[in-house]
C-alpha cells in the first residue's frame, strides 16, 4: 500500500516515454513532501498482451498509471480495463487529440514514434547542438558571425548548459567568457549588438549558488570562486563590456537555465 | 474560423510552459496533414485578470487551450471559464494531481516554478553537460575514466548531440570519433568496457541520412560523405575496434537521438 510520501507510477508509452517523463516531473514538484517515488517506465509498448499484463502488475502495486499512447487500439484496451477496475489512469495523449479531431475533423495517425520522424526541423536541432558545442567558450570567434545569440558572461554563470538548453530549441548560439585578463576578440565588436546577451547576477546571489553548487558535489569550504569581493569584480567587468558593447543582460540570479532561455528568446520576439 | 489544415493553439502556464510545448508537440506529431499550426504561448501569468482575458482571446480565435496551470485559483478560475463558454482547454496537470492527491491525501504546493528549484539534481545535471561539452570529440581522454558512458562511432554519426541529449539526462558522457588515420588514444584501452557504446550503421541508411542532412541544409549533390564505399569502410574500421574493445554496439540506423539515448540507458539496466 502506498503510505502518505511514497507513490507507484508505471510510465506507459509505444515509443520512448519521454514526454510522459516531463510532465510527471512537472507534476511531482508540486509534491515536495513525496520523498519516496518509484517510477517505472515501460517504453516501445508493442502488443496488446504486453499493455494488460503491465496493467494489471499496476493495479496490484497500487501505482498510478501514466500514459502516452497513441496507438488507438492501445488506448482502446487500456481504457476498457479502467472502466472495468479500480486503475488510477493519466492519459495525457488522448483528450487533446479528441480536441483537435473535433476541431478539424482530422484523424490522428495513431503512429508509435511520429515525433521523431527524421525530419528537417530534426537535422536544423542537431545543426544547432553541434554548432553550441563548437563554439563554446569563445573556442572560434568566427562563430559569432553564424550564431543567433552570443552569450556573454563571467566565468562559471552557466553559459554553457544555457547554450545547449537554447540549441536543443534549434537556437544557434556561441557563448564568451569575460575574464578581466583576457582580451577580448576583436570579432566581438562586429557582431550585430542584438544578437549579444549579457548575464548579469547579484554578487551574493551567485555566491549562493556556487555554495550550494560545490555542496552538492560535496565539496565544502570557501574558495575565490565563492568568494564576493572576487565575484563582485567579475560582475563589475562584465557589466562594463556590457555598456561598451550595447549588449541587452539578463538578471538571472536565482532563475534555472529553462527561465533564462525563455527570458532571452522573449527578448528577440520584443525587439 | 478554423479550417481542417490549421489550428490554433494557445500555451498557457504560470511558469515557462515548456512542459505543455513538449505535450502539445508529441500530439501534433499524429496529425501530420496540420500543415498551418499557429501557436501562442503565453508564460509567467501571475494574475486572473490576464488569465480571463488570455481565455477570452482564445474563445474569439477559436483556439485550443492547453494549460499547465499549477496555483489552485487559476486552475478554478479557468475552469469556471470552460463551463461557462464553449472554449476547448486541456488541462495537463489537474487530473493527475487530483489522482496523486487522492493516493496520497497530500495537496499539491500550487507553487509556479516548482520545477525550477535549484536543487542538488538541478546541478548534477549542469555538471554533466559541461562535462559532455569538455569531453566531447576525444579532445581529452582523461574524461573517459569520470564518464559514465564513452560513445564510439565514425564521424559524424551524431555522437554530439547523443552525448548533449544523455547529459541532459544527468548522465556523464564522453565521445570519441573512429578515425582509421588516427590512432587511438591508449586510455581507452584502460576503461571498464561495459561503458563504452559502439554506434553501428547500415552504410546505406547512414548515407540517405546524410543525403537528407545535407539536402536539410540546402546542399545537394554527393561528396565522400554521402559515398557508400567510403561510408562501408569507415563502418568497418569501428566495427574492428568494437570487436577489439569487447564494446556493447548499438544498432542506430533510422532511430532519433532519444531512441539511441532510451537503448543505451537501458543496455546498463540489463547488465
Amino acid at each position: 500500500m502506498n503510505n502518505k510520501h511514497s507513490l507507484k507510477l508505471f510510465i506507459i508509452s509505444d515509443s520512448i516515454g519521454d514526454t510522459a517523463q516531463k510532465v510527471t516531473n512537472a507534476v511531482l514538484a508540486q509534491f515536495p513532501e513525496l520523498t519516496n517515488i518509484e517510477t517505472q517506465r515501460f517504453a516501445f509498448i508493442d502488443s496488446k498482451e504486453e499493455l494488460i499484463k503491465i496493467l494489471g502488475d499496476a493495479l496490484q502495486e497500487h501505482a498510478i498509471v501514466v500514459s502516452t499512447l497513441v496507438k488507438d487500439s492501445f488506448n482502446e484496451t487500456a481504457q476498457e480495463f479502467v472502466r472495468r477496475t479500480s486503475l488510477s489512469y493519466v492519459d495525457f495523449m488522448t483528450p487533446m487529440m479528441e480536441l483537435i479531431q473535433g476541431k478539424t475533423g482530422l484523424t490522428p495517425k495513431g503512429e508509435a514514434r511520429a515525433q521523431h520522424k527524421l525530419t528537417p526541423d530534426y537535422f536544423e536541432k542537431i545543426e544547432a547542438i553541434d554548432f553550441a558545442v563548437k563554439y563554446d567558450d569563445g573556442q572560434d570567434p568566427k562563430g559569432f558571425f553564424k550564431a543567433d545569440y552570443i552569450i556573454l558572461g563571467p566565468s562559471r554563470t552557466s553559459k554553457t548548459p544555457l547554450s545547449m538548453y537554447l540549441a536543443n530549441k534549434s537556437y544557434k548560439v556561441a557563448n564568451l567568457p569575460l575574464i578581466p585578463e583576457i582580451p577580448l576578440p576583436k570579432e566581438i565588436f562586429d557582431v550585430p549588438k542584438e544578437k549579444l546577451i549579457g548575464l548579469v547576477a547579484t554578487p551574493e546571489i551567485i555566491q549562493r549558488t556556487r555554495q550550494k553548487r560545490l555542496n552538492s558535489l560535496g565539496l565544502g569550504g570557501s574558495t575565490s570562486y565563492t568568494d564576493v569581493t572576487h565575484i563582485k569584480e567579475e560582475m563589475d567587468y562584465a557589466q562594463n563590456i556590457y555598456n561598451q558593447l550595447d549588449a541587452k543582460t539578463v538578471q538571472i540570479d536565482d532563475m534555472s537555465i529553462e527561465e533564462i532561455a525563455e527570458f532571452i528568446t522573449r527578448l528577440q520576439i520584443n525587439r
